[in-house]
């Protein structure tokens, strides 16, 4: 698979390196990031890290100083783009949480987003075949941050053998029960909410979804968005019902920012490369 | 010294903020933000860090990763704003490498400039003042990247007492014989070149400035800047000549941006708390 380097940083004893490459699945030129541990641009273990909403591929490497938990190791990470971008689509550009940098990771089966928007099967195949072929890795992991932590627990719950850690920051983590959700799942996927409830990681869990491994979440109680449109406390409660080990953290006075996911990120990281 | 918080956000055992203040020095109200090792909001000792052409006081708190290093330590970072702001000045606006973002940390003496870019006595009076009236700081050093390299470098040389450290990243160490500086110093000084020497670190040392601790610069090798802009040799030679204690550590590989500021900032913060 045909990658092109658009640029690139020496970052510690490794790069932050801007890609892109044409997508066969969302039938357009797509952007990624990778934070590299190394010069040699391979590592044996691979965390995808999604965005969340307004995000694109830069958000992470420039802001979580991850670059400095990863160096000299055997893990890299790979930041995706959060949507298909040089479209116009219907309804894409009109509002900050729908369409572009948008995307809710979903597989879309609406009119337009149908062509495109096949983001789902991009991350878990096209990223991950990409990653295999260009970087070598073997075995991949998933995090990411309010969408892209929605993202992250719903792909990780939906293809628990492919990635064996997943852990999220401020994640929506029951779409079809708040607006941002809501509104997203009718423009992806209409109004049948049985085809929701498989992109929602609360429901997975309650219609037996599992992860072999703990998932992690890390939720700041200062989070101006954790009552409207997070509802943590949905995947608490399901998660204990069906016996999902699930380790959540409260941290009193954090925000949805960026300083809150650069104060935790080195824990996640972690965690991750223990499972690897 | 009254000061506004502007916003607020918890990072790491501290918290990242945004202030503004009405300055008597400028004659406008500036900006500045904070990184605190704690919530109690003071500490024993102060990093003033200054930022380069085009940034403000927010590119270092977002990009540097600096929280990390000082957390739960007995050090502060104050990131002042790299100019006067919501003037009108002749040529205030029209290039990014003059007036506003780019005030190279001097007192202007040009017509209008006089009246507010006065920002060598702003940094070490008025900045210095207020952290230590509000945040209880006794020590301070001081460092910065490019422009604020230059600042740091000049600031330091001039009041070595009150500057215990300087350090600085890419700096420009010899405005004089460059076109950055030397458009600069003809908008802010004028023509006379003995007034521009008073704020060129290689022209200080030569005519016998001296830092009692030993200066640290890291600089990139693959910085696009450092052949015509930042002559790091020529600060290196002085020193030399005038045994100025000087490290300069040339990182293979290395930009100008702040990758390379993140992945080297760990070194100098350690520097500075160890002369605290």
């Amino acid at each position: 698979m045909k990658i092109d380097l658009i640029k690139e940083h020496h970052s510690f004893s490794g790069l932050s390196s801007f890609y892109s490459h044409e997508s066969a699945l969302t039938k357009t030129k797509m952007n990624f990031s990778v934070l590299f541990p190394n010069k040699i641009k391979e590592a044996k273990n691979c965390i995808i890290w999604l965005s969340g909403l307004t995000c694109n591929e830069e958000n992470f490497i420039t802001k979580a100083g991850a670059q400095a938990y990863i160096d000299q190791s055997d893990t890299l990470i790979i930041c995706p783009d959060t949507s298909p971008r040089g479209l116009d689509l219907k309804d894409e550009h009109e509002s900050w949480d729908f369409g572009s940098a948008a995307s809710f990771y979903i597989n879309a089966t609406t009119n337009g987003y149908v062509d495109h928007y096949q983001m789902e099967d991009y991350i878990v195949n096209e990223i991950v075949d990409l990653v295999k072929e260009n970087f070598n890795s073997l075995d991949f992991s998933i995090m990411g941050h309010s969408m892209g932590g929605h993202g992250a627990l719903t792909l990780g719950l939906k293809y628990p053998k492919l990635f064996k850690t997943v852990s999220a920051f401020s994640p929506i983590v029951n779409p079809m029960n708040c607006p941002w959700g809501q509104k997203a799942f009718s423009g992806y996927l209409g109004q049948d909410q049985a085809e929701w409830a498989k992109h929602d990681a609360t429901e997975l869990i309650r219609n037996g979804a599992r992860h072999q491994n703990k998932i992690l979440i890390d939720q700041g109680s200062s989070d101006n968005f954790l009552e409207k449109e997070l509802l943590t406390e949905n995947i608490v409660k399901i998660a204990k019902e069906k016996s999902q080990p699930l380790e959540v953290n409260y941290r009193e006075g954090f925000d949805h920012s960026y300083y809150f996911i650069a104060s935790f990120i080195e824990g996640h990281i972690k965690l991750h490369q223990t499972n690897f």
